[in-house]
């Protein structure tokens, strides 16, 4: 099957993950996740799934994406199903008459691997080696474009939130703020969903914004993201208002020393788990090595935790080209939390940090109007 | 192993499952779908699964959700891993003893399976049976009114935000003011990706907002809907700019009448595609059958689409309690389109429409200020 050529930035992509296929004697390659077709095509549909082949990709989506395709993938096969996804799956596969398919095992459901076996008589179904995982992880220069808009864009509406805020307005009320000034910036959804944490719901990593409500004296951990043109941003900024109690001024401290630090050792050839162990050595230092319960950082791209995990989990070596989060945090259960989140794109002689709102200890206190 | 006692609502589920369990002679049953769990134990931790066994609950979770688990779960088991997920997962059901444990196929990965196969030894792993999502569309009635108050906040923010519509405002601007007001009344998230799409970009049922303009004459599509203690709502509604074009009145009563039809045919005992037929049928007398390309509707409760689904592909009969949207649409490839969707409750005798945002064509004319 004779199609189009691909934009080039598809077509380089294309050739990388055909080459792979060769080298491991792949047939062809199905897709189903939706970062990862877009990043091989473009394509913005849902629930959908591209199949590819040493000559062809043929995209299979529904009469919903129908305008989708036709702007996006005009120069794929585009097959829509009537019914479920996974026959018509089965469907494109038999005609690309390819005996030896790769599938995403981390992705696709043991459901639809099962109906895939079971439809697909005669193909052998192997796993797909994380080639893709691994392209995703350096960004180019047009994805980097797109990820240091989705930073300015959270800083903007991080700024035009912070105006607005007032004694007695709840988490939730400030993370609406944040969220529509973030949305009429051009941020299609939230890069996840928004945390507000006021006082002692800032003491939960993963805290959920609720009715707590804003106090003089209180901390108000914000940690949130844009999403445009697919690419996501990543930030967190703690602050308090009127003034810093003395037990949380040496905790700033010692998360903002920590976070320094760590963005200081990373560069191209440094092991995760080093950069990793430079911040939560700090944080040991200072006497609250128990209370930083989580990783340091992780990928950011098309979605928002992606390969590599700056964790202490990780011996994987940092890539010039990869960004990621820089996120250390000390927490206190019952009182409070402090975190502090920039994005950082690693370079081959050291990193740039990509994200500028001030994050100084004299910034983090804010004035804040009845 | 002797646990405290789960709350009522939660005792009964487990009973259920367990019941179902004993029959299909299963000793454990793993489950990692957020929505699944929640419904089970109340458990809001993210990346974390459950393992119930006839007599304990335990609880697989991470320190970022060390508070939400003590909060939500004090009468499970909870088990926090240092690493990944599955390792620990493996861990609990090992302390189980159990050996002949049940996953869900549509809902757990296939390296998740293949590392679960790999670490039991001894452990037949075999598929769950759908008893949960099938548990999980008959609502109760504190899941009625948790579903009842995620439509009042969406109704309440839908009105706010038709009151600040200007000429010249975009499609993200729009969908930033529905999703703040949703939010500041309490939505935790918006139920899915809020669709606000003018004109041309109406004729996509999936469309994105983007940078598309409020103009006077256009045709507005808004499809979205709030998440309140998990529970979600799902409205449409199409309005028209200062006047509705001839072409589309004839669309917009065609689109109403097959909604109210499909409604009056709603009724435990009558099959989805039964009550999808009603409503195609009178869309194509109507002479725009091929341009009513979706189901009619799908189950809404936990997740923003479940089971059953309410389309001609299904032949599953409607039971008391199930809540369904109904939501047909017909669309005009670059002109536009109109889609009305509420959200009903069957009953033994019919169904109650829950929503109650008007609907009329009247009402579909709005005026906006310049």
């Amino acid at each position: 099957m004779r199609q189009k050529n691909p934009p080039r930035q598809f077509q380089d992509r294309l050739d990388q993950v055909r080459r792979d296929m060769r080298e491991k004697s792949i047939q062809a390659l199905l897709i189903a996740h939706p970062a990862d077709y877009f990043y091989l095509t473009g394509f913005t549909g849902e629930d959908s799934a591209i199949l590819v082949t040493p000559r062809s990709v043929v995209v299979v989506t529904d009469g919903r994406f129908e305008g989708a395709a036709q702007k996006e993938v005009g120069w794929t096969s585009v097959r829509f199903r009537k019914g479920e996804l996974t026959p018509e799956l089965i469907a494109a596969v038999q005609s690309s008459r390819c005996t030896r398919v790769a599938i995403q095992p981390t992705k696709m459901s043991v459901a639809t691997r099962e109906a895939l076996r079971k439809g697909l008589k005669g193909v052998r179904l192997v796993d797909a080696p994380p080639t893709l995982s691994q392209m995703r992880e350096c960004k180019n220069a047009s994805e980097l474009k797109k990820i240091d808009i989705a930073i300015r864009v959270a800083e903007s509406a991080y700024r035009a939130m912070l105006k607005t805020i007032r004694i007695g307005q709840t988490e939730l009320e400030l993370a609406a703020r944040l969220e529509y000034e973030m949305k009429r910036r051009g941020s299609t959804e939230p890069a996840f969903g928004s945390i507000v944490a006021i006082d002692a719901n800032a003491a939960l990593p993963h805290a959920v914004p609720g009715q707590g409500r804003v106090k003089k004296g209180s901390l108000i951990l914000f940690d949130w993201g844009a999403t445009l043109d697919g690419y996501r941003s990543d930030l967190t900024r703690t602050v308090f208002v009127g003034s810093i109690p003395t037990k949380f001024k040496a905790i700033y401290e010692a998360v903002l020393t920590s976070q320094k630090k760590a963005i200081a050792a990373i560069c191209a050839g440094v092991r995760m788990c080093d950069v990793d162990a430079v911040a939560r050595q700090h944080i040991t230092d200072c006497g609250f090595g128990d209370r930083f319960t989580h990783g340091l950082g992780h990928g950011l791209g098309l979605d928002v935790h992606e390969s590599p995990s700056l964790s202490w989990r990780s011996d994987q070596k940092l890539r010039a080209g990869m960004v990621v989060t820089v996120e250390p945090g000390i927490y206190l259960p019952g009182l409070g939390g402090v975190r502090i989140e920039d994005d950082v794109r690693v370079t081959s002689k050291g990193c740039q940090v990509m994200s500028h709102l001030s994050k100084s200890l004299a910034t983090s206190v804010i004035d804040v109007a009845r």
